[in-house]
């Protein structure tokens, strides 16, 4: 994995790939699928919704870092299962083969498997609408991984793979940030 | 457009299209293409990224509501042309050549030209975070539109289209709403 400049890390996010959400809660590492995830700033500030029914939340609300790691497709039968199962009784990177990887800021581990990988803060919590706004602080991207493309939840249990990219950078020059 | 049950709108937002967000200021109308979009809760209750640096905000914080329209692949161009012009000095639906549908519930119009509308109310505007909270109120599909693609803004002036459709329906049994 090859660090990746944080003013890009937002372009991970925009496109509304499911994720996985790693936490370490001091003792234990635990993931979650998130498909409710929003950018809300060029400058790697994101939001995800998530809340006590979630597992992780405690360690999220607790230790305020977690890791947003984006995985391709060939891995969807385990963000799947990891989205329907708990961490309360499961140790998911035991259980779905996943390999934890040091970050550099945050004690929650980066997953070798996936395409990319955020270490994020959290900036603050909007308990009101179970959101949690994170500050990426660290990126990387495995550019050594063969699949590419993403998978997009519709919420009815599909999911719907990446298909071609199209290419409106002339017309969206105005718009795209200079950092780019 | 048929009506679509309200508790399946969110799986219109969840997949992360970019989508045209359109509001009516009591004079006229105007549109806004937004990629920033979260699905807050299966009820139809949705996040959207605003703000000041946007001409429909001020419609939108003042009227309290809007309507999310999502658009198929083949209007790509006019997706990008709508976000790169402002509606201060824009008829957007002049000049996109985009039909606006009187919606039921709301003044903002929906898009006749659109795979899907939602008409939305807001709920919150989370000022810190420039977070807009919106709750659908009515949502349409257009059955006959061929194209159903939609395209997700990676963020750097590319777009993925959508690819193929993966079931896991059974996989996920256990984390589908009933109301699906």
């Amino acid at each position: 994995m090859r660090r990746l400049k944080l003013s890009k890390a937002f372009t991970l996010v925009e496109p509304g790939p499911v994720v996985l959400v790693t936490t370490h809660d001091g003792r234990k590492s635990n993931i979650m699928t998130i498909s409710w995830t929003m950018v809300l700033d060029f400058n790697a500030v994101f939001a995800i919704t998530t809340g006590e029914w979630n597992h992780s939340f405690a360690a999220l609300r607790e230790k305020r870092e977690c890791v947003i790691a984006i995985p391709p497709v060939d891995m969807l039968d385990k963000v799947v299962g990891i989205g329907t199962c708990s961490g309360a009784d499961t140790d998911k990177f035991a259980r779905f083969k996943l390999t934890a990887v040091r970050g550099k800021i945050v004690k929650a581990p980066l997953i070798k498997e996936c395409l990319a990988n955020i270490e994020c803060k959290v900036v603050d919590i909007v308990t009101k609408h179970n959101i949690v706004v994170l500050e990426g602080v660290a990126a990387y991207v495995d550019h050594a991984r063969k699949e590419k493309r993403t998978v997009h939840a519709v919420g009815d249990g599909t999911f719907i793979v990446d298909g071609r990219k199209l290419d409106r950078k002339r017309m969206m020059a105005s718009r795209i940030p200079e950092s780019l």
